[in-house]
């Protein structure tokens, strides 16, 4: 089966969703889309590798599943809906490429995004490279840079127990209650819509872990963050299971979270904690300060680099 | 050096323009994009990579800059101005990684376009995985299903050198007369504008060999394409090199020519021949049809798979 062939077969035939703005689908030299007046286009890209992104046993369907909804996350951090995405597939054999083009397809058909092109080549390692694209309306996105002192800090989604099923699986409990965290990334689409809609206006996806992400949001707004780590839901349950320096390890350095971190007006309390947890404020000052039940508590570990 | 000081100094502070539509830059989660009432987004996406999209031996920052190059040949296809492109790389190593930086920024620098995102990952093998995006007046977009019976076919630019030059590179003529041609991948973006505002609506980028990429056209569009080979330019100067059957192989079938063929009406060849070759004619019927001097031309190879 040849290049075009395998292309076809893999991904194209199994992601037949075209969005209604495009107006030249999959199968030219480029796709052609139009933007509706009053919107703008957010996009981002990632790349997600065997080995560094998920571990040398994991279904690789899984796996390429997880690549596209860990791509999706970064327009959820926004407040976009998803609506395009282009796909670059390095892979190993012909079979390797159907199994990445069924989990992209899962992935694809869970969101209703169209997979609008792509390109293929036989590579010694599996690898995807992702690139989303989705709408808001101008001017609305959310971004890391304008927290604002006095502001609660907020986290939808939870901290380390998806890190906690990547160890379990790199164990060998492929049946371990965490894996599901790590396997199945849901990227928190309609609550980022909603907490657009709400007005907030400083967000971030917590792919690299809690403190590092934070730490993004701290050096680009030049505010101080102090996050209570007993409020983080997630944390207490991995206190069940391992020593507190592994849980703390886990919930600020684990990575792979896909949580959203936002910030507040103190006025907006009652509208948020339907569907996130007040974990901290932000103060006058720089980096993060973490604290459990008081206590400072140091970091080491700053984030998982995947250049290492 | 970690994953982020990594990408800024190798990619992002070399290609540091911003477009002017460009509402939030590189730098968040996401990147935001305005795209002009009346105008559409035209989007593309292709791997390139070592030993497969060129030779082990050929220097990282021309084969980054041909990379970027000939993804940005599918944006002139379609008669789009470019403004926006995200990259995935993988790289060996951090010195891989710049040089692959430094030719991405000069290929950015020549056609003014914006490095909105990107992402790296250390890998087994030296990668680039290119989105690129342009604009377009709405429903102006050149496409390859629009070829009608009566046309006829041209080519602008050549056929068969960069695969000669390719060929003289991996016999160790590192300094070979042709090497320029595959080295230096120009888009033909000023070119493709001009025939999308000329009323041409049939175009494509010959990347795999004309015959595979006629074929694209004879396929969409449901006509056949008689093509005289003495007429494309560039396979006069191959027979001076080399044997016949030779020649006919690279022109047809060697594949990185990154030249635009498009059908127009007979009544435009006035305005057409400045700056293109009239190679052909579509007629009734499907495939594609080449002779040499009026011979008829067996084609063996399709086209160059870079899934092999």
């Amino acid at each position: 089966m040849d290049e075009f062939d395998l292309i076809e077969h893999a991904f194209r035939q199994r992601a037949s969703f075209v969005h209604k703005l495009t107006r030249l689908p999959n199968g030219d030299d480029a796709s052609i889309h139009a933007v509706p007046e009053g919107q703008e286009m957010v996009m981002s890209t990632d790349i997600s590798m065997t080995g560094k992104h998920w571990p040398e046993d994991f279904p690789l369907n899984d796996a390429a599943c997880r690549a596209v909804n860990a791509a999706v996350s970064d327009l959820a951090a926004m407040g976009a809906t998803p609506a395009w995405m282009w796909l670059g597939v390095m892979a190993i054999s012909s079979d390797d490429a159907d199994q990445m083009g069924q989990g992209v397809a899962m992935a694809l058909e869970s969101i209703s995004m169209e997979l609008a092109g792509g390109d293929i080549v036989r590579s010694p390692v599996n690898a995807l490279s992702v690139t989303v694209a989705g709408l808001l309306p101008q001017g609305s996105g959310m971004r890391r840079n304008v927290a604002r002192i006095g502001q609660d800090i907020w986290l939808c989604g939870d901290a380390g127990l998806a890190a906690h099923g990547l160890r379990q699986w790199q164990q060998g409990k492929h049946e371990g209650n965490h894996v599901p965290y790590f396997r199945d990334v849901r990227p928190l689409l309609n609550e980022g819509t909603r907490l657009r809609e709400l007005g907030v206006t400083c967000c971030i996806d917590v792919s690299d872990g809690l403190f590092a992400d934070a730490g993004h949001v701290a050096d680009a707004s030049g505010v101080a963050l102090h996050i209570s780590l007993e409020k983080v839901r997630g944390f207490p349950s991995l206190l069940t299971e391992m020593d507190e320096q592994e849980a703390i390890r886990l919930a600020l350095s684990g990575g792979e979270d896909y949580s959203l971190l936002f910030t507040a007006d103190v006025g907006q309390r009652e509208s948020m904690q339907t569907f996130a947890r007040r974990i901290g404020e932000c103060r006058k000052g720089n980096g993060i300060h973490i604290t459990l039940n008081g206590r400072k508590v140091n970091v080491v570990s700053k984030g998982y680099d995947h250049f290492s």
